[in-house]
C-alpha cells in the first residue's frame, strides 16, 4: 500500500481524535477511543458504534478481516504512522489499531428491566482498571447491565475500556450520577439490592440460595472507603465476602467477582 | 528529632538496600524490601523476618507503634530523607517506610501437609500484580499455602509484595520451579489437583460439593497462554469458570478468586 497516504501525528484527523484522550472532550463530543484488535472488533460488531478507524500499514495487513468489517459499514480506515498511532493509544505497546466510537451508555429507564436478573452497580468506583474489570466480570457472570453511579470513573477512560476486554460493548452500561435515585429505580423494578461490604452483617456464604437465585443488584463501593452508611442503609442486605484466613480484605474487583459469581451460580443452576 | 542524623540516597546503608530492587541481588542475599506501613507491620509480626527499617522523620512520627515493634526486636530504625526513601520504594507515593526483610519462602516438604485443605498453585504466572493478588485471595479464602512454580514471578518483586496487601507474610509461600515434580508431591500428599482453564471439560458450577469440600490444590496457568496440555493432563480435573454472558474469559486473578472461594465455601459450610 505504498501508494496510499499515511497520516502523521500532525494530521488534522489524528489531532481531532487525539483530543478524545481527555475526558472533557469525550463528554462534549460523546465520542471515545477503543484501542487494539479485540476492542475494535467488538466495537465494529455493535451497529453504529464506530465512526472511523486509525491503523498502521503493518496492522492493516494483519487485520484484513477487521478492515472488511469496516468497509461493509462504509467507515473510513485511515492509515497512520507509528508515532501517530502511539499518540492515540494509552498503552506503551499498542497493537496498531484505534477506533473512534460513539458513546454507548444508555439511561437507567432504557434497560430491558423484565429480563434483568443480575445487575452490577458501582458507586464511586474511581480506579479505571477496577471499573473495567467489574464490567468484564459482570458480562462473564451473565449480568444484564452495569450501572456506574455517584462519582464513578468514566467508562470511556482508556484503561476502563482496556480492562473490560471488549465487555463494554457486550452489555448495557448506564452512567447515572445520582446514587440513591438510581437505587430507588432499581428497587422499584423488583431487584433485591445486596451491598457488598467488608463490614456486612451477613456472610456471602450464609446467604440462602433462594435469595441469590432471585433478581439481584450487587452494589459495590469505593476502593478506599467502601460504601457510606446511607447507602448501606438503603440496601436490602449488607453482605461480606468472608475472610477465612489472615487477609483483612479483598480488592474491589476480586470481591465483586466472587459476589457476582455467587449469584450467577444459583441463577444458572438447573432447577 | 533534629539531633538525629538523617541519611541521604548516598549513604552506604541506603545504597545496599537499594540493590535489593534487583531480582539478582535479592536472590543472592535472600533479602527483599517491604514498603508501606501495612507490609512493614505484617513483616514485623513475623518473628525474625525484618532486618532493618528505613523511614522518613515524618513517617517515624506517624508510626510510633511500628517503631516500638522494631525496638522490641532490637532492629535498627534508620531515618532517611524523602529522596532516599523514594529510591527504595516502587510506588510513586511511598508512605514513608521500607523494611529490609529476610526471604520467607519455605520448601514444599516443609508445609504442614496434614493441615492443608486448600492450596493455590501458580504455574508460569508472570505478572507480579496477578501473583500478589492470588496470594492475597488465597489467604482470604483460607488456603494453607501458595506454591509458585515453573517460571512464575519472584514473590519478592515489589509489585507482588504490594498486591498481596500483607498476605505474603500470612501464609507459607513456596518457590518450586519444577512444575510436574511439585504437582506429584502435592498429589502424593492426598490433594486433588483441579486445573483452572477456560477450555476445561467441566464447569466450576457443575462440580459436586463433595469434590470441592475435599483437600484441593487449584492450579492456575500463565496469563496469556494458560496451562499447557501436559499440565492439564496431570490434573485430576480441568475446570472452567463458566462464561454466562458475552465475555470470552476472565483475567487470571479474577478466575483464581472465583475458584478458591468456590472451594472455601464448601469447606467452611457447617456440616
Amino acid at each position: 500500500m505504498s501508494d496510499v497516504a499515511v497520516m502523521t501525528s500532525r494530521s488534522g484527523r489524528v489531532k481531532s481524535a487525539r483530543r478524545l484522550t481527555a475526558r472533557a472532550t469525550r463528554a462534549s463530543e460523546r465520542l471515545f477511543l477503543a484501542e487494539g484488535p479485540q476492542a475494535v472488533r467488538e466495537a465494529l460488531a455493535l451497529p453504529g458504534c464506530v465512526v472511523e478507524v486509525f491503523a498502521t500499514p503493518a496492522a492493516t495487513d494483519r487485520l484484513e478481516k477487521l478492515r472488511r468489517h469496516a468497509r461493509v459499514q462504509s467507515l473510513q480506515w485511515h492509515l497512520v504512522d507509528e508515532p501517530a498511532l502511539d499518540s492515540l493509544a494509552d498503552t506503551r505497546t499498542p497493537q496498531g489499531v484505534v477506533a473512534v466510537c460513539r458513546f454507548i451508555d444508555v439511561g437507567l429507564d432504557e434497560l430491558p428491566w423484565p429480563d434483568i436478573r443480575l445487575l452490577a452497580v458501582c458507586a464511586d468506583v474511581r480506579d479505571p482498571g477496577n471499573a473495567g474489570t467489574v464490567i468484564r466480570c459482570a458480562d462473564a457472570a451473565g449480568a444484564g447491565a452495569v450501572v456506574l453511579t455517584g462519582s464513578s470513573v468514566d467508562p470511556y477512560n482508556a484503561k476502563t475500556v482496556r480492562a473490560s476486554a471488549g465487555s463494554l460493548f457486550h452489555l448495557p452500561v448506564v452512567v447515572a450520577p445520582a446514587v440513591k435515585q438510581s437505587l430507588a429505580t432499581i428497587s422499584a423494578h423488583g431487584l433485591v439490592v445486596l451491598a457488598a461490604d467488608g463490614g456486612g452483617s451477613v456472610s456471602l456464604d450464609d446467604l440462602e440460595p433462594a435469595l441469590l437465585v432471585g433478581r439481584t443488584a450487587w452494589l459495590f463501593g469505593n476502593e478506599a472507603w467502601g460504601l457510606p452508611p446511607e447507602l448501606r442503609a438503603v440496601a436490602d442486605h449488607v453482605v461480606a465476602v468472608p475472610m477465612y484466613g489472615g487477609a483483612e480484605s479483598l480488592n474491589l474487583a476480586t470481591a465483586a467477582a466472587i459476589c457476582l459469581y455467587a449469584s450467577a451460580r444459583e441463577q444458572h443452576r438447573a432447577p
